[in-house]
């Protein structure tokens, strides 16, 4: 049993407390002084953060941690959370977990010789919250046209995580798949599961055949040469991070039919986003424990 | 080439006509008198209803056709639209093809000496809307739940069409599928496709266990007693024709977040359905050949 | 507890023999006099068969039950065992299970009172036994062409359980899979799957696009005719049963590369054969008793 | 158009000689001496292998290119077929193309400055070959087991390509799929596509629980130790290459059912493998000209 703290977020994290204290933990919450946030939650906001601070192994920020330098982002408290409030009181013997650590956090930590970890680069997390992304892709599709995904022609740009999880969705329910990749070796994994490759260098010329595009890939791809070749009555679905990966004033100006995606994971599985950030930090916290063994 | 009536509808039915033009036919379009419906469509209403309905080798009534004995489903016209009146200039070469044939209508057209079809009866397009059905009916778990398809538990009430291809589906995202069913063939089935099979038998003792169910039995199956062993976290989506197979008010009184999800093929895709109902009408149309032969 | 009497059959037989023992029954078998045949088995050969019919509720005869009129099909015994034989032992309260029934055995059960039941003809054994059929398929596809099935043409006649299964294991092993019907809802469920469609009328000339050809009718679709059409690569794998869907002598001669695979699942998986025999036969006895009340 | 030396092999390498032919490349042919060999192939064994050798743009080894420091693999030729020979007639412009190049091999080509690239080493050609190799796996437990892959219970050792690949097809054959690994990336993979996850510092005593396992990890894990918790039930598919990945002495002495599967693309598919040969060769081409620009 260790001592956890919440350090701020959204509902995300509550249900995040709520997976801890079931896992045999003890949670500590602050950064939710909004009133009936907390209520039938089992959880009590605390006042004394200082103490709390002292009193816990592990401070955990939520994902994206900060909104600006500083600030933590926290979507439940009547005033401002800041980060390096928490350095004053922690101990070398703590640690802190957050989603996306930007470079002024990492350099604050140093300085006070504190241990700050980014479960957001991790591999695990990534993959498993290209899950929640692909379904709400699905689900943007089902809706947002007026055809059904079984029988369509899709097109995926990029074979990552995204690419490769979203795939595998768009051909089990029955579309006839392309993958847009680069890569010799994407190719013979794209073939070996059925779907049709793609050269990118061949889109432009092929990107009018597809009813469903989607993009994983963080580059604008789909720019104005390359909008001009989608159907007008395609559905484009962005599911890069920012800053996407379409023009999408051009796409307004062609009157292109464009869905920007972001965040799918917390939007459409808080829950499951919840439990894929407790699983990551628990395989950080046992490779710490053998690092320092 | 032939010449079809669309004798009232929605926007499905104008799909439907775009199709049938497509495919070389010519198209007459009546019921659609509201300013602007048609704009873009390439079609214009007809003011001469009886000329038309002479005009034609088929009438083409909506899904359903009619919302009361002798109203016609239109939703963009500004009069009511009668059936009785297609009878008085119909021939006996003319045939007439309608969804949701009432006995009432299959009395005015036996008594007028006129063929009349119903569409809706035939399993090839009951089998072709359970697509959209089924990918509605995914779009509402990942939207209504906090958790994803994938790695879900999820019991599927019937081995019917619709509870073929939503298990398929489900199971294809990853998630774990129970389905309910009674005869040992569905057994059969069930476990050939990788799922798990419960007998209904079985069924109130299990319930609790799952965390999406959804219905597609046209029975009260989901009554009081078999509500009370649902988590209170779960989603139930009704997927059952009206009636519907859930108690409501019952799963109201217990808190249970039920969707019921009708008519999903129009509503998420309209395009889709029109032609589901085309290639419908275009078997019933050979059949019929053949058999005058 | 109930006793069985196993009589007569192959290793398959004594598979379920084991099964019932496990489930908790007695056991008892005949027709296996053979050296050996049950070291290790755990059971011994009876010598007293008419003991053995008194003291039995179930008489279970093979799959299929008989090689002629009264001779029972049996592998490992040095003598003939007679089916008349147990008509003479056996009283009003046993029941005889046994897999395809001739009508001379029906008439001399008829004739003595007895009853008799054909697990064979039972929906739920057929589908479950078309998928050892279907894995028995691939496997011969496997081996006997110089190609992956994925990234195959293949095409698979006849859309009944064996033509579900088989093409839903040929699509998801990364094959392009048309199948060949004539229905349309069946055309309905191709789509739905994923599959192409072909209509049996239009056969004759697609079939040479095909490079692995499944054939599950029991009609002589491959004729001479056919045949001409088929390309000398491609290879022909027949599963319908006696006397099976090619004109084999017309394959010969044009050099086409047939395979008859007959009794698939007593061959590939005898295990899994007894299991599903065990089964259909449970329900069967269920219901018998539910009929009897 | 250019010209290609195929330098011995066996029949895939003639397959891979029609393969280039049929891309309109001139293809010449040595290493094929024994009567028969070629006929029919519509090719014929050079005689003048340095006239050949001299005329070629590209000299293809086989897969394995050698037997021993010097001795080129090739099954049809009379008299051994020397590497070293090509060297003396290999001008700068030509390239040498083999299958797994020894140290040896690379030295002689560098110490006389002629270019040797290696396509087994290529990333897409070990990808696609893992499919036959996955397809041969299923093909063996399909004959070599008394049950049906649909319904059995698998385990799969290590998540790289044939991994990825067979745990795809068994489980999309019906299967209950468990992934021995070890990364928490791979665990996000694994739970990702619906198998189920298994820690390898838990397989000892978990092992026992699975009728087939499945090894494609290079290394000694299936020793004796774990061999003694295998059910005596089980089948054991080792598609490990040399040395394998299972103490078969072990194994024998302890009566497990084990089939070292090798080569199995050369084995179940020639044709399919020679053409991945094929399209990795074109690839490593179209990149080696690039960077010559």
């Amino acid at each position: 049993m260790k001592t956890f703290l919440i350090y701020g977020g959204d509902m995300r994290q509550i249900m995040l407390a709520k997976l801890l204290k079931a896992d045999g933990h003890n949670v500590i919450i602050c950064g939710f002084d909004m009133q009936n946030v907390l209520s039938n939650s089992g959880f009590e906001n605390t006042s004394n953060v200082d103490l709390a601070i002292k009193a816990s192994d592990y401070i955990i920020l939520p994902l994206p941690s900060t909104i600006s330098d500083d600030i933590v982002n926290t979507k439940f408290n009547a005033t401002e959370l800041s980060f390096s409030a928490i350095l004053g009181s922690l101990g070398k013997a703590q640690e802190i977990y957050a989603g996306m650590v930007t470079p002024t956090m990492y350099n604050l930590c140093k300085a006070k010789d504190v241990y700050i970890y980014d479960y957001f680069t991790r591999e695990e997390l990534q993959v498993a919250n290209a899950i929640p992304t692909a379904e709400g892709a699905l689900a943007v599709a089902i809706k947002e046209t007026p055809t059904t995904i079984n029988g369509s022609k899709s097109i995926v740009l990029g074979y990552g995580r995204i690419g490769k999880i979203l795939s595998k969705m768009l051909y089990s329910l029955g579309g006839d798949v392309t993958v847009c990749a680069r890569k010799p070796e994407d190719f013979s994994w794209i073939k070996a599961n059925g779907y049709t490759p793609l050269h990118i260098d061949d889109l432009n010329k092929e990107i009018c055949n597809y009813s469903l595009i989607f993009n994983t890939v963080p580059a604008k791809i789909l720019n104005h040469k390359m909008l001009k070749q989608v159907s007008r009555k395609s559905l484009v679905v962005d599911l890069a991070s920012k800053p996407g990966g379409v023009d999408f004033e051009a796409a307004a100006q062609l009157g292109i039919n464009v869905h920007w995606a972001l965040s799918l994971p917390g939007k459409v599985a808080p829950e499951t986003s919840a439990l894929i950030i407790k699983d990551t930090i628990s395989n950080m916290i046992k490779e710490t424990e053998v690092k320092k063994r």
